[in-house]
């Protein structure tokens, strides 16, 4: 399967990752949009967005007018942006995520197996991220309390160029079990971008998450 | 719920420990059998064995002339004892398990929940314990390796008293996910023991590992 | 050299431990002193005081009586108990130390060795401890910070039974150098003890801390 | 001060690093060579080698040429060439290095710090490093030995695209120590090589190594 993609924001950090990735597995880019302007060299088989609230008129204008899935990793986005997006998933499949590692997936299907057999458990959880993040804590600690179902304190550390660290440790007064997941490369999220990309394709309309892309992927 | 229990290895470090959890938890020893002989005081519930091959036959003769279900944890016995033991199942409960550790169980249930969808991550296993630990590597760390259902390299490291430390990671091109249990007392194990001992009771018969303890324990 | 020992504290915790780690190397308990009194047995060499402020002026009165030398790791003394300490130096050898543990005090050089090359890392400095420890956080964290000699946010994590792990970790842009710490049993600090108390014999009078036992065992 | 500075091997991924954090510095590339030959825009300060050996004639034709200090982190020399870096040390600064790390250079101190103390305690060195990575153990790991000055096991794990890991854990009956750097970027070793190159402007004649540099940059 070739996929001819549009990129909404492809001048950031991850934009940049996503052409990256999608041309090595020889997808072809025909719509970008940034700051800059619109560059149109086809019709798009799926729109990925990884850009700011802001652009998200944008985003809808192409969905409307080519209607074709939508892959979202936008942060910030209102409730009246989710409306909207939830309106276009009756139309298309949209894919909507804040974390499309397949490792903190992972991660949190992990709680999820081991929490029944673990509520007398004390538990701890530890994100580390570098110096320039500043909010505390990360939006991934706090999906990995919500998998917990239950409080539990999160520790914020800020160290050097860290690309994020995530641990959740568990114990009783005879043993610890600690799950914990490390990005090395931005590279991850963007192949987690590319598998939700190609999941779309021959999918009804819907609105799914990252996860049902990882069970479909088994 | 009180049990009268039986234990064969009573004067061995995880028969003290034994001894120790079940006492706290109210349950009476009222037959103890170790290499000075048997000390009976009453008629046992349930047998539990954790003494060496050569006690085997003792067990055996218990559980026949009691008929009471047995928990196991035995190490080094012979295919025909395995044999035995699943004669003896068709008479009661028999719970075999080479670690009653809680938190082993969650780890290798873990590499269940990710092995499907990380078929193609690079994966290590590290094992480490106390210096005096002579095999290699350790039981723990093939059953992670079997849980696993592929080959992996296993590390193993021999340092000061540390009880027992088991670790996975699998990584990709852009992230790890790391699983790792640490045991911090031998008291773990007992417990475990305690949590199957309880299990057997009503359980009509049959052959039980650890792993069906713990389902029944959510 | 054999050593004939008193000790302040005898029926607590650690005052178990030292008896055993005392007893193994071949010096003999000829004085202890506990909440039910004085067992007295011999002339002891040397005092140990592991216990309360409230049994401080009994240490005071046997230092003064066999003019020998003190070992002092009681917690909670007040500044005129110190006082009162210093004052004892200048008859007898006094070590006085919160932690006796060899693997901290490295820890402790390691931090005082790395730290005029690091100046510009971040640091993060973590302490877990076992869910009954209330304080935080722990003395330790305090002295790890003490020898890095500027401000560093703590980090304190309670979990099971834990005995005790130090960490601080520094971090540049490029890569991270990380020390810690993990106790995995009591008689860790007992052993410090010992070495404190055999470190005594014929030294002059002074006010010592387990730095200077340290230095003077390589 | 701004340096003009010569560089053998910019082609390569640490050549490109080299640029980058020297440009940052506000340094100037007056000299490249590679396998596509010379670029020259000006007269250089100092030499930086990061190549093959197969530039090494290259390399040593520059530096008589210009007489100015030579940085040289090139792996696989022989001991013919060695001789000669040796030669050109009696003209003109020479600083060789296999690692121009700070935090390994902090790691290998800790070591020599500790290792007097801690001689009857047990030891396991790891380094974990890319799939890509063919050779065991990493040229580090063997660097830790050599400080520990003694025979340690050395465990390597070869995982996703981690850029590299070494711990080493040192083990008494109570207590454990553990020391890890981790590499997050390869941005620092070109900061090593930088503080090399601003290390030789004013020093005499003479074979140096990164920890001179290190030293000195207190």
């Amino acid at each position: 399967m070739t996929l001819q993609y549009g990129l909404i924001g492809s001048a950031g950090r991850m934009g940049k990752e996503i052409v990256a990735v999608f041309n090595e597995a020889g997808h072809e880019n025909v719509l970008s949009y940034d700051i800059n302007g619109e560059q149109l060299q086809g019709v798009p088989d799926v729109i990925v967005d990884f850009s700011l609230p802001a652009a998200f008129a944008a985003t809808v204008n192409y969905v409307n007018k080519y209607k074709v899935p939508l892959v979202i990793g936008t942060t910030g986005l209102s409730e009246e942006q989710f409306v909207v997006l939830k309106d276009l998933s009756t139309m298309v499949p949209v894919i909507q995520s804040y974390n499309f590692s397949i490792g903190v997936q992972m991660l949190l299907r992990c709680i999820e197996t081991v929490k029944p057999h673990l509520k007398n458990w004390d538990v701890e959880i530890t994100e580390t991220h570098h110096r320039f993040k500043k909010d505390k804590p990360s939006g991934t600690a706090l999906m990995m309390k919500n998998a917990l179902g239950k409080e539990a304190p999160i520790s914020s550390l800020r160290l050097g160029n860290i690309a994020g660290i995530h641990t959740i440790t568990f114990a009783s007064l005879g043993e610890t079990l600690t799950i914990e997941h490390s990005a090395t490369s931005r590279r991850t999220f963007a192949e987690g971008v590319l598998l939700s990309a190609e999941f779309t394709q021959g999918k009804g309309p819907g609105y799914y998450s990252f996860t049902d892309v990882i069970d479909a992927a088994i």
